[in-house]
């Protein structure tokens, strides 16, 4: 890691086109860049989420990057910039780097069928195998373990971690990059059921992933029965997403950890799943949705809808029926008192009552 | 792709015992089988549920499998058939086929223990460990990157997908098939408290699957404490499902992905748990039932019951909670309204009682 | 498997400082332990939960471990200890012992950087790659198909399964075991958005885990986006366990399958998660607390707490909530049942109060 100077950090931030101004002493020097409890000194941090204000003020690190907003949280040297955020990423970025892959050319410990294209400039693993036919794209970074089948498309500067299997005829786009442990093209849970067992239906679509498409480590993309399972353009997973056939993802999705989509599902472009929302077969999940974690969707989604709870409903909706269930005690007890009232109110009305008839 | 004519697909399907009419021009010839959606020209399609009935009156394919009752949806060439599913099947066999596995023989670059037992026409890739006394059937397929441990028995004709672990002493029926990155008989969480530590217990039982049974990408098995966890014959696994420790799953099971059993759950045959679903340790879910999708189910279910939520209810009851949860709002105005009216005929009664007491 | 007398194996089990009885034939020998539904003649089974008493009254096992209140459960010959499950882990290991890993040394067949540094006595199976730097302890054994990337520090005695990888600069401390298939430190969800699209932020922390660590199989435990996502000393994870970027657990804690924590959670220590129960992130989960199944966390817990639901509440206030839900149509009933007594007794009021107006 490089040392860099505050006053040298905040020039490179302004370069990038994010304005921002030094409030302290510029030429303090930082050497990594770490959050608001851990770092120390000669590190930087950042205030970006009000909620550790309190936190940022006792941090020991010698320079932070905030916005106008919360700077006068603590008096130590910052770069204040409408967009800390921004100016975070660029600071990691200048301050750590990117990942150095190791580079193994095509190692002689691959496995390669003759029939198979590689791109200039790939960088092939060993242990890793490439099945008959297959394309990989030029610059493509295969590690360790990957099985990548046969009739597999594989775009340009691709990046598969350790471990990621491909299966048979299935295209991945530019710029994809996919975490160690992920399966993609999978057969799906495709099975006639014939007196009480199942058939299998032999699943012969393909699953196609656009570009700039991250999926995270340890998920699951199955093949479709026929035509194709497709992941939009600039879409990212994080880890134990699970995918079923013939579902469509739109462009710049946002998948949390552990969602799982039924087969035949049409998700439209940036619609957001958190974590370990689930979604059935054959319905339609506008653009611009947002699934809260947990949810479970059993119907289509308008665009822009937002839907919570299992089976989910419209926000505001699921949050009136929990704030219903946590008053349900309150409730029974006004019943209870409600109950008792119109008892006295009988009594009341019977005792009035059978006066008079005694009178008669 | 092989094109086949809509008149010769029709004899064929009858030759496997499904009865067929052609309707329209028997001289098409179609070389793929696509969704309606996505078909077009020279591919055949398929209706077989309603919901699709709009989408594929414009469909592009040249021809189509439908059922008697859907026939009228579209004037395209079509096969007619009781049950357009089943010929469905056929048809992607008899254009599509099956996967074909590349043929490594055994593989010079697998690493096999000198005691291990190869069957005959056994298909070992690149990169696969296999370890002491373990044998593997006549005709099993095991890609690149599987690890199979010491003493498991693999049956014939088993196919292992690439980065497929074994542990020691489990033992697979025939014809299993077990998708990329499963994991059969790592140690369930047998930890004994100990002053506010976990000790471990040694997990010294085992894994038995039956014959024909599938399991999915990335699933955990665990082995048994002591014992064995058994998945019964025939039974079928989407991804990313966990199985916990000692656990006995019967024989022609559906379980869809992310499903998580605890340990020591006794399941039935023929039993469906849908995606996200999930039970508690040590109680026992009878044949038949189905368990619905994100179900939490704490308690022993009967054969043939059918439940819903968490906790999970029987799903006639399951629904009447979530319905009664819809309308408490409106209930909670109708006490609301209820409370008015007994206040304003208490204020009745009243009124007419006061003045009598003036009177006296 | 070696047999042995109950005698000696009471001997044993009070050798390591449990004291025990035998009750009937001490010099019957066995040689497997055994669940009671399993156990068969020349096996030794063990009773510990009450719910498994009639089945141990019929078990066919040669012997019993069992408490002394459950003693008189079975006449079969029996060690009666005060700590029955304590007894079991002793002659578990007594009779199985523990799992004995393949010798490879250091592989041939492993990719081995040259700058790594492998300590004495490590077992490095064929088709492992350990990248630039990398230090693995004394003792350390790594299965075939592990990655371990550049820049990591592996303690003594670390036992990674197949095709485990671990990602650049993580550190792992000693005796830690990691079960086939997880993934430690790929990067967590951080983008950017900018313009409705996902721009990457480098992940440029760490995952550190402590001494004792057990994960199951396929988990996955992003890195930090700066500083380290930690899991401390004695924690033990089950399978399929999703940990997001900068999550700090604590010591000696239990997470059951398919947990899924978001980024930046604060667990303290001896926390358990149950099967399917995930939290969101930037909260604090106190000391000892406990997270019920399927629960989903979305606030801080106190020290101690226990939450049950979606959202989680204190579990006595979850199950009132349940209660009440369960209990909803009979209130909806009793509602009904007011409503109709409140319209009978406005219309008596009314005779009542209409005859009087006649009379005016």
């Amino acid at each position: 890691l490089s040392a860099i100077s505050i006053s040298a950090l905040s020039e490179h931030i302004r370069s990038t086109g994010l304005e921002n101004t030094v409030s302290g002493d510029g030429d303090i020097t930082v050497s990594a860049v770490n959050t608001v409890e851990e770092a120390g000194p000669g590190e930087l941090t950042f205030l970006t989420n009000p909620r550790y204000r309190e936190v940022a003020a006792k941090s020991r690190a010698s320079a932070m990057i905030v916005g106008p907003k919360l700077r006068s949280t603590t008096d130590i040297t910052s770069i204040v910039c409408d967009d800390p955020y921004a100016a975070l990423c660029v600071a990691i970025v200048k301050i750590h780097g990117h990942r150095q892959h190791p580079q193994w050319g095509i190692s002689p410990h691959a496995w390669i069928a003759e029939t198979a294209r590689i791109g200039p400039n790939a960088n092939i693993g060993p242990g890793v195998s490439i099945a008959e036919r297959t394309v990989i794209g030029e610059g493509a970074v295969v590690y360790p373990g990957c099985y990548i089948a046969s009739d597999v498309v594989i775009g340009d500067n691709v990046l598969l971690y350790p471990n990621v299997v491909i299966y048979d005829k299935c295209q991945l786009g530019t710029r994809v990059t996919i975490h160690a442990g992920s399966v993609i093209g999978e057969d799906g849970l495709g099975y006639a059921p014939v007196e009480d067992k199942w058939t299998k239906i032999p699943q012969v679509g393909t699953v196609e992933i656009g570009d700039d498409v991250e999926i995270g480590a340890a998920c699951t993309i199955d093949r479709a029965t026929v035509g194709s399972t497709r992941i939009g353009s600039g879409t990212k997973f994080s880890n134990l997403v699970a995918i079923g056939h013939g579902t469509k993802v739109g462009e710049d999705c946002l998948f949390v950890a552990q969602v799982g989509l039924a087969g035949s599902v049409n998700v439209g472009r940036h619609v957001t799943f958190a974590g370990q929302s689930g979604a059935v077969g054959h319905i339609k999940i506008g653009d611009n949705a947002k699934v809260g974690a947990q949810a479970g969707v059993t119907d289509s989604i308008p665009p822009g809808g937002s839907v919570l709870g299992a089976p989910a409903t419209p926000i505001s909706e699921a949050r009136r029926h929990m704030i219903s269930v946590r008053r349900l005690p309150e409730m029974k007890a006004r019943l209870r008192a409600l109950d008792a009232e119109v008892q006295r109110l009988r009594r009341l009305i019977e005792e009035k009552a059978e006066p008079r008839s005694e009178r008669t």
